[in-house]
């Protein structure tokens, strides 16, 4: 059972795939984003999730309207989970679950990039609380602050957590799980290696 | 010059099209979403393009660099303006900007759901006041709370306001234009009107 998720941030639906293939045993999932579907349409969820589970990596921050719509679609196209921003609120989060249906969605309970500290920084708290009460079935937390990470551990209680920023972005793989995560997000420190495979191999190795 | 941005969620790409054409001479600019583009593809956008301008609701909240991405893929579809999120911090926004070019960058302000109050109606102020330090071109706040939308309208200087939620969410097109907004925006009340011409022409008239 691998505890690594690959960030499939790559534009070439071609070359994507195939790293996905070359990848694929020492994965627990894929996260794609918009960056992606922008380029190569919804259908490279629907061909990577024939390969493994596809997490959608939308961060939707939206009215629970057009929240809903945004999670019908991953769903239609095979996604398992779906990211979404907990900052937008209790209705919007309640909306994401109801359309979800079996998908897992995951909430994001903190971010890394400096400009997190701004403004929703204090608010993880206050996330992760809302995020259990409307039973949400897991968090995003950085792995790049595994103090955070821990305090976020300590608050999150049985929900999953995914670690994104293990890499190339300086967090550490084995100290992500360490501290809480049940799953670390690997993106270029795998795709840009050159050998993939192996990158993963040794990723999930550490992370046993 | 008309103050009526239609909000374009029709799925159906022909439709669309049809509707964009009927009322063009009473619009100022047609925004299209998520939900559109992950049915309709992005072509939507270049297609409606050539009609008028448009503005991409994308409410990015991302870290920088995928921010980045995504406001690359607006504009290379050829889109006048984005939507994106202020509450994920100063450097989001500032990469949002960098990549946009001659694009237009208009950053929430406040939302008109109930679940804005949980997190996002307190960082109002800061928000307007980062979009301004960093030079957004204008805010999204809500015609629903004209109160809010003055407020918004005192603290924005010169930054152009498009206020959403005219119609069936139960804001009024003139009074949206007196409390500050520049433009308003409207879906339902167009497209599902029986003569969406006729419809963008009284929105277009009222707010004259």
């Amino acid at each position: 059972m691998s505890s690594v998720i690959l960030a499939l941030d790559i534009a070439d639906k071609r070359r994507a795939l195939e790293i996905v293939e070359e990848t694929k045993e020492y994965l627990h999932a894929v996260k794609i984003g918009w960056p992606v579907v922008l380029s190569a349409g919804m259908e490279i969820v629907d061909e990577v999730a024939k390969i493994t589970e596809v997490i959608c990596d939308f961060k939707v921050a939206d009215i629970p309207n057009t929240t809903r719509l945004i999670v019908e679609q991953a769903r239609r196209h095979g996604a398992s989970g779906i990211i979404v921003h907990g900052f937008v609120g209790h209705d919007s989060l309640r909306a994401a679950i109801d359309a979800a249906g079996d998908m897992k969605v995951y909430v994001v309970a903190e971010m890394s990039h400096p400009g997190a500290l701004d403004f929703m920084q204090p608010h993880t708290e206050g996330i992760i609380e809302m995020a259990k009460k409307e039973g949400a079935y897991g968090l995003i937390a950085p792995a790049t602050r595994p103090e955070r990470l821990r305090r976020i551990r300590e608050l999150a209680g049985s929900m999953e957590i995914l670690a994104p920023g293990v890499g190339v972005q300086g967090g550490k793989a084995r100290e992500a799980i360490e501290n809480g995560a049940d799953y670390i997000i690997v993106g270029r420190s795998i795709y840009n290696s050159e050998n993939p495979r192996e990158a993963a191999k040794r990723l999930y190795q550490e992370t046993l």
